[in-house]
C-alpha cells in the first residue's frame, strides 16, 4: 500500500499523477491519495473579496492564518472544490474513487493551534482566533474499509478539533499520518523540485538519499519554506513505522512510478 | 430505515432536524440523509459575480440553468459547504456522518438532459450547454458498507454523468432514488409548508393522506412549483418499492419524529 501526497498544480501535474494512480490501483496496488488546496483556496479566496494572508513563524515555517471567515472558504474549497475534481479525474480514468475530509467519519482527529506566532519585520505577533490545527489521530479503519472493497480513499486536508470545529491541517502531515496509521509501505511527497537539494538555487545538488536518523539534521541545515514542512512530515511517517518517504518531482511524465523506483529523496531507515 | 431529505434552510430548521435524526440513530434507527443547497449557491455564486439564472418548463418544473461555470460552483457549495456543514453538526450530536456526493464511489449515475427548454413571456426557447440531469442508478453497496459500520451517510445531489461529468441533480429526486435503491421503510421530505395543501395559499388545506394511485392526480391537480416536485418524487420512491413517502413541514420542533407519526401529507399505496 502507498500513500500519494498531490502537487499543489492542478493542470498537467495533476493528471499526470492521476495517471500512474490509475494504472498503479490497476495492477492492484492500494493507493490512498493526499491533496492540498491553498492555491485554489487563495483564488476563491480572493475573488470572494477576502484574501489570503500568510504568516512565517519565528522558527522560519510559513502558514495561512485561518480566521473563522477564512476557514469556511477553506472547507469549501478543499472538500468541495479540489477534492470532488480529483475524484472525478480519478473516475474518468476507472478508479472508483472516494472524497472524504477529516470530518467525514472522523477520519482526522486534530488539536487547534489558536494562537499563532508570527515574525513581522523582526518583531514577534501573537493572532489569535486562528482555525490551524495539527493532526492528532487517524481512523484508519474507514480507510481500510473502503479500500477492501476496491474503493480509492481521496483526502482533503481538514480535521475535526476537539470542540467539533473543522481544522485547516497541512497536507503533507495528513499524508504522513496516514501512512503512520495504515503501516504503509511508502508514502510519496509530490512537489515542484526534484528533491531537496543541498543549494536550494541549483538543481544538480539534489540529495538522493538521506538515513532516517540524520533527516532531521538535513531538515534544519538545507530545508527551506515548504520542503522544511515536507521533511518534518517524513521524520513523522518514518517514525510512525512508514517504509520509505520519497520526496520527488511531481512536473515530470509518471512522477509516482519514478519517486517509486527511487527517484527523488528518498528517506529511509 | 429511512432517508430523510432535508428543507432547504441553514439555520434553526436544519439544527431541529438534525436533532431528530441524531436521537433515531441513537435508538438504532438506520439514516441516510440526503440535502441540498440552491440558495447557498445562490449565495456564493452571486458573490462570485455569476448571479444565478431559473428557467420554467412548459410543464410548469422551475429549474436552475447550469452552463459549465455554475456547475463548478454548484459542486463546490453542494459538496464541500453545505454537506460539511450538515456533517460537522451531525459530528457534534455524536453521529458519525460521512459526506459523500453522487461522484464517490459512484454513488449515483445520472443521465444528462443537455438541453432545457424554458418557457419565456409565452414563447418556448431552447437553452444548451446546461449540465443538470437525472439519477439512473444508486450504488446501494456503498451505503450499506457504511451503514453496516454505524456510519450515517449523508449525500450531496450530485451525479456522475455518462461522460464522467458531474450533474446537478434534483435533491427530492435523489433521495426517491436512494430510498428505492435501498428499500427504505420511509421517506421523508421536509419543507416550509405543511404538505401538499388543496390551496397552495390556505395552510388548513392540508391533504393528509393520499393513496399512491392517486398520488399523480393530485401532484397535477394541487401542486405547483416545487411541490411539484417534491410529489414526482414521492411517486418514483413509491413505484420502487418504498413504504411511505412523508411530505412535511421543517419548521417545526422534532420534524422528522412528527412526520414519522403521520404529521403532513403521508402518500402510501
Amino acid at each position: 500500500m502507498i500513500v500519494a501526497k498531490l502537487g499543489g498544480s492542478m493542470g498537467t501535474d495533476l493528471d499526470r499523477a492521476l495517471a500512474d494512480i490509475a494504472s498503479l490501483v490497476g495492477e492492484g496496488t492500494e493507493v490512498v491519495v493526499v491533496h492540498g488546496g491553498s492555491k485554489e483556496v487563495d483564488r476563491i479566496s480572493s475573488a470572494l473579496g477576502k484574501p489570503p494572508r500568510y504568516v512565517t513563524s519565528p522558527s522560519g515555517f510559513k502558514s495561512r492564518y485561518t480566521d473563522r471567515e477564512t476557514l469556511e472558504i477553506y472547507v469549501m474549497v478543499v472538500a468541495g472544490r479540489v477534492n470532488k475534481l480529483v475524484v472525478e479525474r480519478l473516475q474518468a480514468l476507472g478508479v472508483n474513487a472516494v472524497g472524504l475530509s477529516g470530518l467525514d467519519g472522523r477520519l482526522l482527529r486534530g488539536k487547534r493551534k489558536g494562537v499563532i506566532i508570527a515574525q513581522e519585520d523582526g518583531k514577534k505577533r501573537v493572532l489569535r482566533g486562528d482555525y490551524g490545527g495539527t493532526v492528532e489521530a487517524v481512523n484508519a479503519g474507514l480507510l481500510r474499509l473502503l479500500l477492501g472493497e476496491g474503493y480509492t480513499p481521496v483526502i482533503a486536508p481538514l480535521a475535526l478539533g476537539r470542540e467539533g470545529e473543522p481544522l485547516n491541517v497541512d497536507g503533507d502531515r495528513v499524508a504522513a499520518a496516514v501512512a503512520a496509521a495504515l503501516g504503509a509501505e511508502a508514502l510519496v511527497l509530490l512537489t515542484d523540485v526534484s528533491g531537496l537539494l543541498s543549494d536550494p538555487s541549483d538543481p544538480s545538488t539534489l540529495i538522493p538519499h538521506i538515513p532516517a536518523a540524520r533527516a532531521r539534521e538535513h531538515m534544519e541545515r538545507y530545508a527551506r519554506g515548504r520542503m522544511k514542512k515536507k521533511v518534518h512530515a517524513a521524520i513523522s511517517a518514518l517514525e510512525g513505522g512508514v517504509g520509505r518517504v520519497v520526496i520527488a518531482d511531481g512536473r515530470k511524465e509518471h512522477p509516482l512510478r519514478r519517486a517509486l523506483g527511487g527517484e527523488g529523496t528518498v528517506i529511509r531507515s
